[in-house]
């Protein structure tokens, strides 16, 4: 065992140093300051483990171990966008980025090393390596062992994953630095986190409404022709989005525009704005030698190519600002409005093997792996600066992404395509500073594509990809009047999400929240809700086992994680159905909540369960809530118009709520502090409601037209 | 780069040293000698590289890199048992031993360090660590990558995977040995490696009949009633499998046998044997609380466990001994003939996250990694000795094996079910020096069973495996038939199977083949056959593209691998039908070949296509072949008794060949050569043939019974 030093790094985060940790990392990459202030509102942190409790040896083979003691019903969060378990306790978990995360490995676009206990605390391995946790899946023999062996002939408890009483992190051989973040709960653990790596994330306004990328061949044309389908339909977009035929060559890319098929980009990108669109850009990271790039790019760049073009070294201030001049002249200054960043999330453990390998060097010094962990970010980050500078904020979507991204605006994507797997992401994702959109691309029938579609419209991205199979949100004429209706609905909850958003930013609170760390919210560090519904013969009994991952004999789990449900900020709750299913069983935390399009009122703190039609999704509102409306705009208005808001109170009781709002495109906000109001429903002796509402702040472009209160439902159009 | 020393090891391989390399390794576990005399009656071994085009570079992030120069064309096979795909060009193979070999990343249960390349070379890592061969994966960017970027906007050319000039091998910190083994041919180069790593296996005959794996928690009776039922529908049997009930307690097992289901294991064992049944005993290596073995093994074991149960360090001689008592006293000395030798595979990961992490120490000093690699090894070369050390041969399955295997005892197998997978598994393993068997489990319905069935038929390993479903050859009343015929024909053709074992034991050869083995055995370096069949609308072009593996632009594969069918010893080549299909093209080498069961002749050296009912399964006889063939006897007779066999003679032209025998279960072979047989089929002036057989040698059991001349197709019983 060696000795370990504690550094108290910020309110609530200690550090630990191993080794001489040198170069790279997430948090040195990105190098965003601290939110003190707003860490110091939160309250005071606590680790429920003593310094002397963390061992640290160093392994005969390379590297260091860290071991922490996990209590006997410790359940363990996050460590990236998980596609396969919530609860990872029980499981190793190799946190390399991988494109291509098809098995329960740990492996995935966004391998953060960052991990947070029930018990209420996290830890976060800030390096450029890929890191080992053992969430309690490597059992000593000498200490924990021999008293769990059971008989798999004749004992049905026999377990193929054992839980050990000890996390163990392998660090790598240069040593990290190694941060605990403290409680007490969850919510409070995971905030602290995301305000250390510099807050949440504030997407301009349009980036909250509905996106469609078109085939990947489009000319302008045809282009501009799909965009105003949307309109005619009445089906709201804001973001359309071009694939890599936008590029003169791709894979590898130019990053200049081919001239068949964007004759006159600026052009272009002017008729698509005046039409109220916003133009996403496709990219990848590997510059065509038909690209003017290449030749200064050359020197600046690895020594292993991919598809034939260049991998930079984006940890180089050179390489950086070539990037940034091209992009900034060829498209940000044409009004594009910001990208989608794919394939920066390759390894070696792929079926085609195309990404450069570990062992390439790069100009800087760093070797592949590390550049492999931290493509993401750097591209992330290289663009967010680009906006930055012009005090334009940008929103996109990238395919890998590591540790301190939570301020990063960009949202997650893969190529998988599994309904559940892509909810269980979305759940993942808010452990860990990511956001995630579960995209929409081809459906097996009309009913999973219904289903994928509700779901997406209540997701931090809410997009429909058609690069390569050319749908469209009529293409399935049977569905079409509810897929319009969600888009809507979407685009009328704008208000709702941006305030979510804005209590990211500026609390680190994720917008979009698993059940663990809603509930963790409420109640801090008590266990889930347990008790049975009173009203009748759909409640059922919900305790702690239902957070647990229990592996049967075979293999099969045989407790539900509540994987597939999720809060979107304090108020509602999101239960998605899945092709084939015509009802499900929700969780619902304490208090009453309400079927948002229905009305039906249900006690929570227990389990209930809804049938519902292929029309509807299970969406619930607490009661208490105050959730402001827009109507069902085309897209988000520009520039200094106003937007009417309309105040829907649910419940029989006052309630007291905030309604954020800015200039939604600028970064005014982070100097003049944007709009906070403070929302007043106040309740007469006679029972009626009155509301009050604080006057818009710097850059507010809400006007309140109206006020419902004591709803049951949200209203109709 | 670094200097780099070559040595001669033995004719025709060349040793590299780099670094430091200590301890564990493949072969120095395995410690067998070289056949130095064989491998002299090889052809000359050359190299078709020179040695100032072998780099080695030290990697900044540990480690060094060995570089090879590839040619345009070609072709990477081996590395162990992969069942993805089976020319490896192109892809990275990260060779990890791994339980649960779902990706195509190069991770399996026997991830042998061992390539083979279409210019006719070898190269073995003779390495504990999990190694990484890029394969023409890595693209170096000054070199070669900008010639190849493609636009897959508008190129259909465009490959997802570029193909690189350059090999390259990735080696451990502490430095590996590296063998090169010289050609001319790609057989030779696999005969080398077989005879440097002490040749073949020659399993006992009683090995190559059927073998039936019974339930899990069978008693003693069940057991005996259901192996009496082989004889009396006719169908023969060798052996029979105890699966994890046998064990007092299993998961971690206590290699004792349970009371209540095997009372009195001696007189089972004995009437099993009198019955003509072998017994043969499933065991993993993790030791139970509740077994003997446990307070003595539990200092000589890692610091990690298993399921509760202790990892032994086998790398100690007290350990080693210590199992091997009690395997002695309580299973071979009663008459047991082997072991299935299961879960000795583990790696971080997998889904349940069961196996000792890489981190694990052991007593010996080694760490978790080396010993999870060579787990496999340890336990086949543990059980082999126990055998040989009482002039006994054993046969056994194992689920893990490593370089150097292929004088162990033992075939491989795997929980995937792949009946496609299945196939390539064998042709893969023909380059490593690995043996692997197709298991049949349950099927999707009575065509997928008798299309696996069919196939088992003809591998190193003719086994179902009813562990968990019960299944027994007359599962399928419809097709009772058919299984019956095919296991009875396997019985028949043990003679020829005998033979190409030993084959396998004294030249290296390997007894199943890949096409491009198969092929290189024919004509040395010369390419895959080309041409158009002369008999009509059956034929089509074969061209050096069949044998290639091109990723079409969106990952599909466009060209055939032939990784379908493979040959058994010279005469015989497989080509099995998967469900749902009727017919298949097979690729035929040059010659002229007989469809076994139906005499319709074709002209090789093309692809010709077959049609074939369920009944039947396309198996083909090289003109002026000599099947040796006998009865198909219940199983193989016990002691010295005779074995009547049969000579059948294809074709139009007089020939020579060999047939090989002895006592069938003894070493004596080693020592008095066994009986090889010259057997010659003269033709006289008007054309009638007549035979002679040399007489048998030491140990013979077999009696010529009959010829047959000028046949077309295996006589019918």
């Amino acid at each position: 065992m060696q000795q370990i030093s504690w550094i108290e790094a910020a309110p609530g985060v200690w550090k630990i140093r191993t080794g001489s940790p040198v170069g790279l990392t997430p948090l040195s990459c990105l190098n965003r300051q601290p939110r003190i202030e707003a860490m110091a509102e939160l309250p005071e942190g606590q680790l429920p483990l003593r310094q002397d409790e963390i061992g640290m040896s160093v392994l005969q083979a390379g590297g260091s171990l860290l071991s922490l003691p996990l209590e006997q019903d410790e359940k363990l969060y996050g460590m990236g966008l998980q596609f396969m378990r919530m609860n990872q306790r029980g499981r190793t978990r190799y946190l390399r980025v991988n494109s291509d995360p098809k098995q329960d490995t740990g492996e995935t676009h966004a391998p953060v090393p960052f991990l947070v206990s029930s018990r209420g605390y996290g830890i976060l391995v800030d390096s450029a390596r890929a890191i080992t946790f053992y969430c309690g899946s490597a059992l000593r023999q000498q200490e924990d062992a021999a008293a769990q062996a059971r008989d798999r002939n004749m004992d049905r408890g026999w377990k193929a994953t054992l839980v050990s009483d000890q996390l163990e992190i392998r660090l790598p051989q240069d040593g990290a630095d190694v941060y605990l973040f403290g409680g007490p709960g969850m919510q409070d653990v995971v905030r602290r986190y995301n305000l250390f790596c510099g807050g949440g994330v504030l997407p301009p306004r349009w980036g909250l409404g509905f996106w469609h990328r078109v085939p990947t061949l489009f000319r302008d044309d045809e282009v501009e022709r799909e965009a105003a389908e949307f309109r005619a339909r009445g089906i709201p977009c804001d973001v359309i989005g071009l694939e890599p035929g936008w590029h003169s060559a791709s894979y590898p890319v130019t990053y200049e525009w081919d001239g068949a098929r964007f004759p006159n980009p600026a052009g272009f990108v002017l008729r698509m704005k005046e039409a109220g669109f916003e133009v996403n850009l496709w990219e990848h990271p590997y510059i065509s030698p038909k690209s003017g790039l290449y030749n200064e790019m050359q020197p600046l760049s690895g020594n292993y190519s991919v598809w034939g073009g260049l991998a930079p070294d984006y940890t180089m201030k050179e390489a950086r600002e070539l990037y940034a001049a091209q992009h900034d002249r060829e498209h940000v200054s044409l009004g594009i409005s910001g990208y989608k960043l794919d394939e920066c999330d390759g390894s070696e453990l792929t079926r085609n093997s195309w990404m450069f390998p570990a062992h390439a060097s790069f100009p800087s010094g760093h070797d592949g792996e590390q550049m492999r962990q931290l493509y993401g970010l750097l591209l992330q980050d290289m663009t967010d600066r680009l906006y930055r500078d012009k005090n334009r904020r940008t929103f996109g979507l990238a395919r890998a992404s590591n540790a301190g991204a939570s301020s990063l605006p960009y949202v997650l994507y893969s190529d998988l395509y599994d309904h559940r797997q892509f909810v269980r992401a979305l759940c993942n994702a808010s452990f860990c500073g990511l956001l995630w959109s579960p995209e929409v691309r081809r459906a097996d029938n009309a009913e999973d594509w219904v289903r994928r579609m509700q779901t997406v419209c209540f997701t931090p991205l809410a997009m429909l990809n058609a690069w390569g199979d050319g749908v469209k949100p009529w293409s399935y004429p049977e569905s079409e009047a509810i897929v319009r209706h969600y888009i809507r609905l979407r685009m009328r909850l704008l208000p709702y999400l941006y305030t979510v958003f804005a209590e990211y930013e500026a609390k680190g609170i994720p917008p979009f929240q698993a059940m663990p760390l809603a509930l963790s919210g409420e109640k801090r560090d008590k266990e889930a809700p347990t008790g049975t519904s009173g009203s009748g013969a759909s409640g059922k009994h919900a305790s702690p086992e239902d957070f647990d991952t229990v592996e049967g004999a075979y293999g099969k789990q045989s407790a539900r994680e509540w994987d597939d449900q999720f809060c979107i900020g304090r108020d509602l709750l999101v239960a998605p159905l899945f092709a084939g299913e015509s009802g499900r069983d929700v969780l619902l935390p304490d208090g009453a909540w309400y079927e948002a399009e229905t009305g039906v009122r249900h006690e929570g703190g227990r389990i209930v369960h809804v049938d519902y039609p292929l029309e509807r999704m299970p969406l619930f509102v607490r009661e208490g809530a105050m959730i402001p409306m827009m109507p069902a705009m085309d897209h988000v208005p520009a520039g200094e118009s106003e937007i009417p808001v309309e105040m829907i109170h649910f419940g029989t009781k006052p309630s007291e709520s905030v309604l954020y709002d800015d200039d939604g495109f600028s970064f005014d906000f982070e100097h003049n502090g944007g709009s906070w109001r403070r929302i007043v429903v106040a309740q007469a002796a006679g029972g009626s409601f009155s509301g009050d509402a604080e006057p818009g702040g710097p850059g507010s472009r809400y006007r309140i037209t109206g006020w419902r209160f004591g709803q049951t439902c949200l209203p109709p159009e």
